[in-house]
């Protein structure tokens, strides 16, 4: 391919302007932070990032979480943050974060103690927003995972584009662009051995994506962007129609007319909505729980409580139903 | 395994147990058609529903469809109908139809045709019900291929379990449980070498598939089919809300207000209604269609009209926007 002298790398052009979509909603002197794992996505981001930033009068810094996890990992988070300094990226953090898995799994936990690091630096550097790298090719990943799990529409509509200060600016752009990028303007990029490791899901469904690729031909990360685009737009909606009948419930004892009444779609999220106000950790919460609390409403016979995490029970007791902690054990 | 004698194998059992759940909705009398290729699916079915009917006091018949596609094809359809009747089924229909590829491609013009002549023989013979051999695996593919599409909630919601007199009873088994059950009553079953051949979306399918099982582990059509149930639930209160949306709207032109208060995910299915109303072939309009009428609504900046299949235009007049056939040309 030849390329006008001065004029951008396509790969680099299509991440800058991505990015110029998203910083388009600063105000000069606003401050952006990049969260970048030092990988080609989030490092294509800082350096457009830093570019577009500096031509619309904003300051652009960066946030590297040092996870603790496999070896040198603080030696490479120190060398990932010299380089964004190079690039001029100011200020640029590195956080030392501690990673305990408490039952969900360690990625669950490494994205906990993340989003915890970068909502602290956010905080006390005044940021207006923070972006995040995540490609087409993660997304794509992202709803693979929750079909796997058998999930509803919330889990495959992937991530947001956009969630309070946080911004994804590349959602729409494939990993190989963030690569090609990198190459055109000779950053060095770091790849993640964890991104190898095959006991981590999310690694498996990156194959599993690459061999389904295979075999039904290419433009299936779009495809299942495009799916997940249209699920959010009703995940949404059906949200805000769950708020809407939840509010007036209460925490309790619930009228079963009241819930009966409410169109099943509604209704499961409702209950979630329920149960999670009563106590229950919101990710513990399976549409397994769910569907054995709504059969006290729609299948009637009498049942037994129904045990929730969160160490609730959810019962019937004539026309009512409440969720309440176990008595206690005499 | 050991199995007392007299009690059928666990798969024979699940299947029948299956198709017993669905025949308890007929009366003494009734006939149920089986829709039967002479795979194994759908010839575990036709032995079960012969059997489960027989105790229920139905008549329960068959119907195989030679689509005339590939070689041999009415031997095949001819031979299945023999063991059919063989298996004491009464009446079978052996209905030769023509396939014709009008643009959906030869899979899509197959069901339409296959589905007419099933419509045909219950309708000639006052058949209650029609049951239909879809496995859970046949589930999760239509799920996957729905996704390689990029579709929305409908296309992910998969196959029904029951529309009109159409019944799916081995939505929750496996493939595996038909070809068992298969072997352990001693029913000869054709392999449909089309199974086979790859230029079918629905093999490629098949084979991702499979090929996922192996980067994920087990259990992975288990939650396809979960999903699937999931997105239904979401799909049939979204097209409810449609359906009420779109009534009074008629045939237009119709009021830019009365749209653009309309929840996104609502609106884009009524913009769907209002298509098809108008003269477009279901089938025919993507989301891309949709999109750029939902456009002369939400993001107005007096661009032309829209084209959208069934040779319409859509365009916006003042606060009113139509869809029209195109003006005659001179």
């Amino acid at each position: 391919m030849t390329r006008a002298w001065g004029r951008p790398h396509p790969a680099v052009a299509a991440v800058r302007s991505a990015v110029r979509t998203v910083l388009a909603e600063c105000d000069p002197g606003d401050l952006v932070l990049v969260a970048c794992s030092g990988g080609a996505d989030s490092t294509a981001l800082a350096d457009a990032a830093r570019f577009e930033g500096e031509r619309a009068g904003l300051r652009v810094g960066a946030v590297v979480v040092d996870h603790g996890l496999g070896d040198g990992s603080a030696a490479v988070a120190t060398r990932v943050g010299e380089r964004l300094r190079a690039l001029a990226l100011e200020p640029v953090l590195v956080a030392r974060v501690e990673v305990v898995d408490t039952g969900d799994g360690l990625e669950s936990a490494a994205r906990h103690v993340r989003y915890a690091a970068l909502d602290e630096a956010a905080d006390r550097d005044g940021a207006r927003l923070v972006l995040l790298g995540h490609t087409r090719d993660d997304q794509a990943e992202q709803v693979l995972l929750g079909l796997v799990r058998g999930s509803g529409a919330r889990s495959l509509a992937g991530m947001p584009a956009a969630r309070g200060r946080y911004r994804r600016p590349l959602l729409d752009l494939a990993r190989e662009q963030t690569r090609a990028a990198c190459r055109a303007e000779g950053l060095e990029v770091w790849e993640d051995p964890m991104n190898e490791d095959p006991t981590f899901a999310r690694v498996r469904v990156r194959r599993a994506l690459a061999d389904l690729e295979t075999d039904l031909g290419p433009g299936l990360s779009t495809a299942l962007a495009r799916s997940a685009a249209l699920l959010r737009v009703d995940a949404d909606h059906l949200d805000a129609e769950a708020d809407a009948a939840a509010a007036p419930l209460g925490a309790g004892p619930w009228p079963v007319a009241a819930l009966v009444v409410l169109p099943p779609a509604v209704r499961t999220r409702v209950w979630r909505r329920l149960l999670v106000a009563a106590g229950a950790p919101a990710g513990r919460v399976s549409a397994r729980h769910v569907d054995a609390c709504d059969r006290l409403v729609t299948q009637w016979r009498g049942q037994g409580p129904v045990h929730v995490p969160g160490d609730l029970r959810v019962a019937r007791r004539g026309g009512r139903v409440s969720a309440t902690p176990p008595p206690p054990v005499e």
